[in-house]
């Protein structure tokens, strides 16, 4: 069997709102709240959500944690993460709070390098698990949705790499 | 006739090499130098070639202008070229360059944002173009290499995001 990437235990010590069918409706409504779902059609989101599997986390849980492998990107359902990064002092630097409709932990997802960042539930939160396996099967079972995900993640990343080369900038004398 | 991005007219400027397929064996010769072309079969690159049209830039010739729209992305076969960004005093802020097995533009061909940074070549430098209809064609006549192609640009993007965000890291205390 192959090994786990070392942050599906923290998923498991979450409770297990079962199979993302159940929560199309949900993920549907976000449209229009989040970037990530212009452009999908309802079917996008029902044959989507299938391939995803959904928990719950409680104020304090840790979702993603920095230096850890990990093969899956989650969509917040519903509740409010807050992220945040070790700096150079080794503390932890607070970088931003994200609610309903935002993606994280798309790069591992795809890269499988270590989690860039921490993300912990603020209060009460729901969120969709898509992983590399799954993302390989949207691909392979329903091709023009995988490059629709896939068109999705790069404009995505593109974005904020404008931003933060931006930031960066602004450093750079 | 749609409204061509005002970056193609660069292109018309430069000397045309005509269609990419007579360079699929120099490209298919990047693979290995280049992290792009990892994971390329020759077939993958014979058709991809097939899509690409290949310029050639003199030495200082403006290949992206920052600012401008642009619908293409252009990997180099051969030269080199600088890459310059616009700092906060107005001035041309040298970031890098890049060489053979590079890939630039990829984030205006895909989310049609105007171009980031300006690309300068340094020497006599060959590349060639993928224009973002042609992208689309990909994805439609072989979607398992338009998937190959996109999840090639998530990470990419995703390790220009990681370097530059552990580079801004440095400024915030």
């Amino acid at each position: 069997m192959a090994e786990q990437a070392s942050d599906r235990k923290r998923l498991e010590a979450l409770e297990d709102l079962g199979d993302g069918a159940a929560y199309a409706g949900a993920i549907f409504g976000l449209v229009g709240r989040s970037q990530f779902f212009a452009e999908f059609t309802r079917e996008d989101i029902d044959v989507l959500a299938s391939y995803m599997h959904v928990y719950k986390a409680k104020p304090q849980n840790t979702i993603l944690q920095e230096g850890e492998t990990g093969d899956f990107m989650l969509m917040v359902i519903d509740g409010e993460v807050d992220i945040y990064k070790t700096n150079l002092l080794g503390g932890q630097q607070y970088m931003t709070s994200v609610k309903a409709g935002t993606t994280l932990g798309e790069m591992s997802m795809i890269d499988g390098a270590p989690r860039f960042a921490t993300c912990i539930a603020l209060r009460h939160t729901t969120f969709g698990v898509l992983t590399r396996d799954n993302m390989g099967r949207i691909i392979h079972d329903k091709p023009g949705l995988g490059s629709k995900i896939l068109i999705k993640l790069v404009t995505l990343l593109s974005q904020r790499l404008r931003q933060t080369s931006a930031q960066l900038l602004q450093y750079i004398k």
